[in-house]
């Protein structure tokens, strides 16, 4: 007889990182499916076990979770090696275990969507290769919020992640990403270490042409959310200066 | 004296399309922040003015509207023209009167996200450009739900609309896509009409290399909601049918 396995459920976090003393009621954010999942799972994988126990204590606010905190299996991910491409997949399918032995296990962020923009990719992959079924729950993801608030082409969009911080190499790949979405007519997003914000904002319009449009968005379902939307000229007519301690989602799209 | 300006708010709808006889409660798949906008607008652009009322049928079942359906003041977004990118902005601005006459105006779609892999884009900008603060509001992406549930890297990802219909163009097109993700180490998204998706399936399995790595995903945040994520060669030694009535998307990494 073989044991009915369990699933990978891949959990969305809040965007907010629950460090607002007044983070909010995470039913504004979340949904009724992930709040009553989040309280019924015994077993996660998470990007950091601490903002996991922060998160489950605001799920258990407004529902009641299935067994206590305390006694809830929360193992964290293992951090990839700088240059490598995450750990052999051998350590990953060992964090699959309970669901080999029929049991759900949740796979969650610091914020927004797992494996989007944040490790668990490796784990995903290695549930599908032994046959766990992944199933994706519905939630925010401020890369996608940020895109449909730009007003820049959602009908053709890449995401590349980090921009270099060496500065010739960053130069360049402005540069380069700013041909790439004239060729495709694709916007192009990316993501910064927020106290580095007004640094790449900076590198933006140094090296983009005027006629590109750029977009910032901070606090995205927050109540400071802002998004602007310009040319780089009229960025550099009408500067703003970038929060530092917030992530944003900067935007671009060749004019 | 000016009078204070209504934003421009990005509802997301769910990725159901509402068809389905047992439409489940929105509250399944939509934060409270989202049911509480959308039951107080009464101002809306819609991609779908018939699918919107729909949707606001929904709400009203859980939250009462602030007006009867009827009272609502629902405009459809002008479909843009084959081969053109968009209406004039002129158009799409006087669908913005009512933000500058100070009353917040809803921009919906069919699913998902407005603006994302849909239209609604061009509104955003015109808003961006008259000064009309733009909110969007956290909800389900079919696009980043799939991603997620791929297992394929979500470190770096493109979403690049429908293939070309033409057997031969589209062979290049898989080509050239599969070049980029090895390129770039970068996930290529797309999707089809369904009554296309086992002739995309067909055509990717022909064009792509046996180690490229493919997934498909079906009616997410839905009951028979399935993602399939196997190398071109696995999928070739099991190879499964599609619906060809739902939605899919499709996410291919070079191996």
């Amino acid at each position: 007889m073989t044991a009915p396995r369990g699933s990978l459920i891949l959990v969305p976090n809040t965007l907010d990182f629950g460090i607002a003393a007044d983070a909010p009621d995470v039913r504004e954010v979340l949904p009724a499916s992930v709040i009553r999942t989040a309280a019924r799972l015994t077993h996660w994988v998470a990007e950091n076990a601490k903002t996991t126990r922060a998160f489950l204590k605001r799920v258990d606010a407004v529902m009641p979770l299935a067994q206590p905190l305390q006694a809830l299996h929360i193992v964290e991910l293992p951090r990839p090696q700088k240059g490598a491409r995450g750990a052999p997949a051998t350590d990953l399918t060992a964090l699959l275990d309970p669901a080999l032995q029929g049991m759900d296990v949740g796979l969650i962020s610091e914020a927004g969507l797992p494996a989007v923009a944040d490790p668990g990719a490796a784990l995903v992959q290695a549930a599908h290769t032994i046959g766990i079924p992944v199933i994706a729950l519905p939630g925010p993801s401020s890369l996608l919020l940020a895109l449909a608030a730009s007003g820049l082409n959602g009908q053709s969009f890449a995401f590349v992640g980090y921009l270099p911080v060496d500065a010739a190499e960053r130069a360049a790949r402005i540069r380069e990403l700013e041909a790439l979405s004239r060729r495709a007519n694709q916007t192009q997003l990316m993501i910064e270490t927020p106290y580095r914000n007004e640094a790449l904002l900076g590198a933006l319009l140094a090296h983009l042409q005027a006629a590109t449009r750029l977009s910032v968005s901070c606090e995205l379902t927050m109540p400071n959310a802002f998004t602007r939307t310009d040319s780089v000229q009229g960025w550099k007519a009408r500067p703003i200066a970038l929060p530092a301690d917030v992530p944003a989602v900067f935007a671009l799209l060749a004019g």
